[in-house]
């Protein structure tokens, strides 16, 4: 049976990683036969989308495929008939990353844009774009699949599958991937030799390593964790897990989980850079801007060395895989965000997880996890019931709702200084947070302002 | 890295099904280099595994491989070193398997070997054997897999991770296989063609299929079930199950689940054949004498067609296929019974299922399959629950819990009938209980005594 | 605070059970202090609710107490401010209910008006009734509690529960309380000197018993149901349990239960009563005929001896005692049908079960129960999952799904023969089932018709 | 029938509450027929035990009743034909407490002695003694209640039943009699004029109330509990919680809370109290004190005034009501740690949780309570798992355990912070947690030692 021809939209396009989607399609088009490719952004990325998007027709005619990239800030009219939809956008740009970074740390607490205070404010500001997205989709590519890496991915998924009822949607995560490409070189070997298995949520998950006869690696995996680079994504400060904890677990943590365990350097850490060089995203604003740059150059015509150094890197080849596998039944073994159905049996049934699955034409499997034991069963429910707070008030605007958010998500310290951090981020956030209009409203007639100065600066300069 | 060479034991080594085995093992032998294959059996059965046995090794000699056959009456001269073990045995022989259909038809019930009231004797003799095998394996091959498809395989693999703990171990049912050849056929496809999920227990399971696009085909193949041949194992009378039931479900079930479905069409049958032709088990006594006749030529030295008309057709293959799978890692998909832990969300949690599995290196990883609708719930938690009753009876003796499993089981009718059925059973079994054997002496005591006419004949001509 | 006088509306208020009604309010006027009755009936039982409904008012004149009994045949007249509304009629009469019982022994099954194939007809006419009271209830009274204790009464109060969205009902029964009554008995104590804990489904539960010291006594009491009466109730055939069977459990079954453990026996008196004196409906015609004989005595103002000799005596009591308690939060322990949440861990969480509960000003708060063994749990689960399929049938009219019940419903033998009397049943039920409507004339259509001599004799002439 | 007359065996019976206990049994002799007490304690208490048991035996002879209370250091004296056991004692006395919170705080956390990580360590030097009592038990008084009030009493009692396997346990807690004194007070009515429900851990529980007509209250106390008095135990900082947080909880946490929803709030005002008056512990130690004084009074019979002013206040009196509770199945509706059994959902089934109870012969019946929202499911089953960790790493002293859990206890800072405090308190407690001994062995080997200078000071002075 010929199958038909492929068409993509990307919301968010104007992104400085749409070259390394790009790479990942034309890396795949033998298997994967796009003709078309949209890439959607907004009015305030005009300019990038442009820079970005004839970059990537670049890529493309420097390929041997014949692949038109389309630029518009109208979803609507990318949508119609697609056969993918990609996300990756940022609701308020960089600066409103900045805001969800250098607010907090100016509470002395830590400002992270996944799962922190910043991260509950990234997905208020994203899940009411992405349920209008969906709404869009459900008019325009009923039958599309929404593949989803705009962050908070696991509760951004979370609300679309929930709330948006489009039950055609998969989450992604860099995360895994980079355990993947590390442990199999520890050992010598290549990624087919070992068999992992995760388990947990977005930037919250563990997982476990048997060699191809089923002989347990973890053990000796976490040992090697102490003596080498442990593969710590870049845009994450490189702690040291409390080794006892970890020989414990028997379970390798993820990456994000410093912000947990070891949350006392990790608030040192970020503090130092708050007060000196920047948070992480004041440092990917440079960044950025150099790689947009570089983008202007029309002789270049592939991924520049300079993106991979980014922490988002391999997100936009986990697409591609993932899009790729679906449409091919490939049943490749990915790391996604997709409904737990009971695979971790202490987790609601029909919450969002990112587990182990087998990506198949009819989505993702996931492969049956089952129990944790006590101390990561515990976190991982903290976790999920603090995302649930999050979704449901972005959905609802319940103010009541999303400090129970703050109380109970463990980057945030508890006590009247959670609210009054609350408070300054509704206020610093209100363009983007209509759910909350009348609140905001409220808290600006008694003076809450955002304090920062930096912050300020920005708001003054209308970046 | 080189693979160490594999040993093979097979307990049961001189059933009429081995032939099959070897068949299985010499065309992987690429992938699966074998060195030695042990064939296990009792002394009732010398004649058979010799028989059997030399046939064995003129398949190997004829093929390119140098692989020896020992034959053996002691399993622990096999066990040593086994790499894996395969259990085939029948506790009792064929002449077991006709008191399990006849007696129950003499009490104008189903007699069916492997769940229905012979099915629970089937368990009853087995389990503890099993049981014993285990304890030599964790003595003599600590590393072993246990390949089992000894019937019921569901109940006996329950048996030998609940009782045994014996992890390493996974039961095997040819049903699924017959599905998974048949269906695509029906699309004029291939089986990788098509999405197949399964769900259930052993001989009582359902399925889905997509094609790989996603799109379900399950309705459209159970509209063709009822203009097609079915493809239901040879050893099940093909009645249709009521239309208008399958298409609410939306799953295919399994053969077996006409011994519940349509339980009024297949006792009729069973009573025609009963006072006819004899049961199943008759009918197979005598395809077995003439396959050993076949065995005996010194020239035959392949797989004789008539073997595959058997019901059992495909198990061996299974068993091949997945210890191919176990010992290269080849995540091959395949319907195995192995620890829910989940995958079926309404079943407890650590007993056996029989489901979609990824075949790793470390063994079967369940594809998670969620909850059923109501009466498929309905259906397979009341199984679950007598397999439960029946298992613990087959290690403790409980003579009031295997009584609780009769009156669950929906094969037996309820009612002092049942305990009459139960009763006369234990005693026409009276050798291969020693579990039971205090209960079988009152019986005995007060006059119960099988009254079957044929089963009479056998037990006095010791077949 | 002084607290408001009651307004009771009871729909299906001619039955002749209401003076055991009247008899359970005067008795407890002290504490529940009533100040008018409702009693609602439709056109076909105008004659039995004038009658009635004078014994009613006869009964509170010779009270010490002022309470106006008053009739209608519209409910809405009725309902407007009621506290209670209580719920006791029967969709069709006893016309209804005889067809319910004959038509399944015309097909050689059991005809039980509670959880046979004449029980799931009831609940299929029922249930459209009762979610139409519900409707009414929201707009005019929609603080009354709604005590049902129409059969099946589990059912119906889950279909009000669930569909309707009427939190505030509680289904009552009385076989639990003949067990309350009996038990105390056998040890020459008070009710209050043991504890009772039931749980399961209405007409489906067990229950297990201890002195006010702790110590069991489930056991003593099973040993002497072998030599005492077991207070079945009246109208159910007192066949004795597998005594190995109970004394497995360890838990007393319900009367109920007979239809399922014993249903050999069961069957073979039911189906002498069919061909002999006529099925239990046909026998309480006999003798409600008699007691409205008795009722239209103009001098009788007291409950007649005979009303207490019909199986349902005591669910009268049962509803004023369960309104009382409501009313004045006196925290009785009752055995009613009440929403699971989680009190029998292995049912689903929002199903309604049957359980030992607190009757509190709030409601019933049931014992926390927790897990059964295997097989009372698998007994449980598959008369739930069955349930459910009839009460989603009888709110969308589903034919496949109420096909499913009928083959998981252990009473219908399973088969083409379930289906033949499910039709049978539907096209005789036809003026009751407008949901079917489409469904019936179809079969009316290929030629079913009801054809048991009897029900058509019924049928003609107009009962 | 006659009852037995009673023995009550409490062990740390030199406590100061111990009059506060007598006093509770005096008031029920009436129903309670208490014929001997035993009082427990060890060596180092030896002194108190003697002041205390004398004024114990005075108030007794000042009442109308004869009872003799025996004073022993020998537990296994005091055992034989106990009926109930009371347990109140403190391992490593008051110096132990003071530890517990001091050295937390000089490392700038929490010191809370019943669920920071002081309560942690109370619980794995208390965990290892109360399983050699069940031990001596099972041996002496094998029918016995255990009334558990030491804490940290839920983990204790888990301890007991899941470890101890000794199932005839309740743990009490004097807080929920706090809210139930309180907030009838409110409203101007009586305890049985409401109804409570409460859910959740030790310490850590919530609960709703409404009026006997069932309306809700729980909003009204909510806001009551912002203009009024809210009935915060005398031991906790009464912080008000954040208004907008409880609204939309919907139920009302306990004082225990703040500890973690105003932990900014409790740590400001430990840290003043542990720089200035002393902490907790150290006050507690001057009243206890002064209540010893008093004690020596041989004129003093009754309960002082002074003691109602401790935190632990209607402790004793719980203990007496849930004895006479269990002596006279008196049904009594009390709030105590016990089996979940599936009350609260998403807890572990067979873990101990505080519940709404129906206290009879048989011991505590847990009402049933299902599920909570996102946020209180999320918080209550991230203690629940730190409790297992401590509880298992208090049998088995695994150190990685006791670490999983400081990291997980949100009053613990994360980090390598959590650890030093950790090592440190074993240190510091190594007399009582002979467990850990080989690990303390080593920290102490790499120069860990206690650097709290009030800490060391009580070392040095053998408190």
């Amino acid at each position: 049976m010929k199958k038909k021809a492929i068409k993509i939209v990307t919301i968010g396009g104007g992104s400085s990683y749409t070259p390394e989607l790009m790479e990942g399609f034309i890396k795949r088009y033998e298997e994967l036969p796009i003709q078309e490719i949209w890439l959607v952004d907004i009015e305030e990325g005009r300019e990038k989308l442009e820079i970005v998007g004839a970059m990537a027709q670049r890529m493309w005619d420097a390929s041997p495929y014949d692949v038109k990239v389309h630029l518009t800030l109208d979803r609507r009219e990318a949508l119609p008939g697609a056969d993918f939809v990609t996300t990756q956008f940022r609701v308020g740009l960089l600066d409103a990353r900045i805001k969800d970074e250098r607010i907090p740390f100016s509470h002395g607490m830590l400002g992270q844009e996944t799962n922190g205070a910043g991260g509950m404010f990234k997905a208020l500001r994203t899940i009411p774009v992405i349920l209008n997205i969906v709404e869009d989709m459900k008019e325009l590519c009923p039958n599309a699949w929404l593949i989803n890496f705009t962050n908070p991915s696991g509760m951004v998924t979370q609300a679309v599958i929930k709330y948006g009822k489009w039950k055609k949607c998969i989450g992604l995560c860099n995360v895994p991937v980079g355990a993947l490409i590390k442990e199999p070189e520890m050992f010598g070997v290549t990624e087919r030799d070992l068999v992992h298995q995760f388990a947990g949520l977005n930037h919250f998950h563990w997982h476990k390593v048997t060699d191809a006869q089923g002989n347990d690696l973890t053990d000796q995996i976490i040992d090697k964790m102490y003596v080498e680079d442990s593969g710590t994504p870049a845009n994450i400060h490189d702690v040291k897990f409390l080794k006892e904890q970890v020989k414990e677990m028997q379970l390798i943590p993820c990456g994000y989980h410093r912000y947990y365990y070891m949350q006392d350097e990790m608030l040192t850490h970020g503090l130092e850079e708050f007060n000196g060089i920047g948070t992480r995203g004041e440092q990917v604003k440079v960044t950025e801007a150099e790689l947009l740059e570089l983008y202007k150059d029309p002789n270049l015509n592939y991924k520049p060395e300079q993106l991979t150094k980014r922490g988002g890197t391999h997100y936009s080849d986990a697409a591609c895989e993932c899009i790729n596998s679906i449409y091919n039944d490939k049943r490749t073994h990915m790391v996604v965000s997709t409904e737990n159905n009971g695979a971790i049996t202490e987790l609601p049934y029909d919450s969002i997880v990112e587990i182990s699955c087998i990506i198949t034409g009819k989505g993702a499997m996931p492969l049956t996890w089952g129990k944790f034991k006590s101390a990561e069963r515990g976190w991982v429910q903290s976790m999920k019931a603090m995302e649930e707070c999050v979704i449901e008030s972005a959905v609802t605007g319940n103010y009541g709702l999303i400090l129970q958010a703050f109380l109970l998500n463990l980057q945030v310290k508890s006590g009247a200084c959670a609210q009054e951090l609350l408070d300054e981020l509704l206020v610093a956030h209100k363009k983007y947070l209509p759910q909350f209009a009348k609140k905001i409203e409220e808290l600006e007639a008694t003076g809450v302002a955002s304090k920062d100065a930096v912050v300020m600066d920005l708001m003054v300069n209308g970046h």
